[in-house]
């Protein structure tokens, strides 16, 4: 790599052209990292539902050509001016939101919603100079989440990237820079069930399931899985699930038969749908005096909660989180060596693999919700 | 009071014969004791805005004849079989809900909503045997909260007395009793708003000023108080507001002038109301990332609570409390020290006084929003 560094790379990248379109392989042009920016050799990355949801765009601001991806594992290529903590060869994991460490969230304990390098799918560019870094012939592809990961070199701003142990295995730890992070920090940052507690968990797919691993680390006694698709309650069993309920079996609401099934309610749950009818259960199971629900999905732009304030008043706390509560860069670090220190699981993430040139196979089966996350290595 | 025990005593009560009208000072019968209930002799009493909307009756199940009053300071007369932690002349105060020490949430740190004595307002009779102490002529009065203080005597469950320091000044301290604990506790044991932090308190009666101490004494640095009612702006700075919201004297919505006076949003609010839009006001204020909001006011039966879920998402919490999430037996006392050691004032939130004779003038005043707390002095 010694030639690379301020030299534009040619390489090749997915470009999603249009909505819902397969992606094509092309070969891009990837400018040197500006000011506070870093070029990064992706080496693995997977795919999100977040990928697959702005590559559908159905509802969502079109921004295209656009190189999708956000959930990967790298090593820096090179770094542009400013950038002090990071080096060529560093081992890092791109975060889809960021920690400038100088704004109020910040400098906050509470809050890792940077006021800079916060999530913004909107934009197609760099904050720095609002341009792309990637082009064909001259024509500027855009980004997305600030890290666009399905190419083999990328550019993301420092605060999006988080510098980890470089013993660790890029192939497994890439999981952490989105989804699994997102559900595990959500139960063990911010729901924080006791030992021996229940907690329901809302939504069987990899966030959740990293929600339930959460628990299942925290010591819950009682892991109770919610999800309309019955088929994946085997798998959640890994997971730590120890019971499961299927909404379409009971003719009450789900929010009744977990009362019923904990005798009043359940310490703790995770909303991982973003299905506004599962929000408002995931708050109404959840045990009063004591009783905390933290909401994880996205919902749809127009829902609206709805619950009567009595609810809140018999002691019942509603929280709602942002990538798990991590902080990108403090964080996600740590989280790395808890996996190397086998307090967590990964590879039971890891369904499905495919090699990049076969990117599209990954949209299939996520589209299918066959699997929990599909692979993407980068060189063959 | 030596031969009072086992007895049953006459005394004045103040008995609310009808819904809305008079109360009148009667001569009844109280009886002694029964199973874990102990007869006290209420010394001072106040009024609470509880006692008057059950008084009103306005959509509550009316239950009538009745002695209402959940606010007071006394000594104990007498105890009843298995009473073990209480004797005659122990200072007490009557909390209108209790703790057992032995259920499930006696025994959870987290709350104060005890299965076996919670606060139950139709209720007006003994729990233990399902009749009342009180009568006149053979004909029962029904209690009221369990507590029933508007009496010179009166029975309570052992679980609903908090046994307070003998030195400290019962007059004063009565106040502990409900609403000043409430509005207290909901600030530093539910928002536990940091120094230097600010807070928005909804609602500046009794009960919101008491959240207001509670910031002052938490050394929040900007106290903001909202009302419809201009008059309170001056006598709240008593309680350490620094700065007057009236949304009345805005054509937006209260949260969105919050927002810009504070920079995105307060870090704690407190909303003593129960109005259903000034609770969605006090959750919507609060700042993403770190924000707190806590209910403390009990809104109509039918009320929603509607906001959009992305107002979660962004890392804003909304909790409920009752009754200051204070356990009566174990809290209130220390509470009381911390009165006695000067690190809370009480004083001020007694702005009338009246002698029992003349309770219905705490009610004229209460009703007409004069003051804060009335004082009735049991004895002339």
């Amino acid at each position: 790599m010694a030639s690379t560094p301020g030299q534009v790379i040619k390489c090749k990248a997915a470009v999603a052209w249009e909505a819902g379109k397969s992606l094509v392989i092309e070969e891009v042009e990837v400018a040197p990292p500006q000011a506070m920016e870093v070029r990064v050799k992706i080496l693995f990355t997977s795919l999100c539902h977040t990928d697959v949801f702005f590559w559908e765009a159905k509802g969502q601001t079109p921004v295209f050509p656009r190189i999708l991806g956000h959930e990967a594992a790298g090593i820096v290529e090179s770094v542009g001016e400013g950038v002090t903590d990071l080096q060529p060869g560093d081992h890092v994991l791109p975060v889809f939101t960021g920690e400038c460490k100088e704004c109020d969230h910040c400098k906050s304990e509470e809050s890792n919603m940077c006021s800079l390098l916060r999530i913004d799918p909107d934009r197609g560019v760099m904050i720095g100079d609002g341009k792309s870094r990637f082009s064909i012939n001259g024509k500027p592809i855009y980004h997305f989440l600030g890290t666009s990961t399905f190419s083999e070199y990328t550019v993301v701003h420092v605060g999006c990237l988080a510098k980890i142990n470089p013993l660790a295995p890029l192939e497994t730890v890439c999981v952490l820079s989105c989804g699994i992070s997102t559900g595990f920090g959500a139960t063990v940052n911010v729901a924080k069930p006791k030992k021996g507690s229940s907690v329901a968990v809302f939504g069987l797919g990899a966030v959740g399931l990293a929600a339930a691993e959460g628990a299942r680390v925290s010591g819950a006694s009682r892991i109770i899985g919610v999800d309309l698709n019955s088929d994946r309650f085997e798998q959640a069993k890994k997971f730590g699930v120890t019971e499961f309920v299927n909404p379409k079996d009971h003719d009450r609401p789900v929010q009744e038969v977990i009362a019923e099934m904990t005798g009043g309610g359940v310490d703790r749950s995770v909303e991982c749908t973003g299905n506004i009818n599962a929000m408002i259960s995931a708050f109404e199971c959840v045990h009063d005096g004591w009783g905390v629900a933290v909401l994880v999905g996205v919902p749809p732009k127009d829902a609206v909660f709805k619950t009567s304030p009595v609810n809140f008043l018999c002691e019942r706390t509603l929280k709602g989180t942002f990538y798990g509560n991590y902080k990108p860069r403090t964080d996600i670090p740590c989280l790395v060596e808890k996996y190397m220190n086998k307090e967590m699981e990964l590879e039971k993430f890891i369904t499905h693999e495919v090699p990049f040139s076969e990117i599209n196979k990954a949209f299939d089966l996520m589209v299918s919700g066959e699997g929990l996350r599909c692979l993407i290595r980068m060189e063959n």
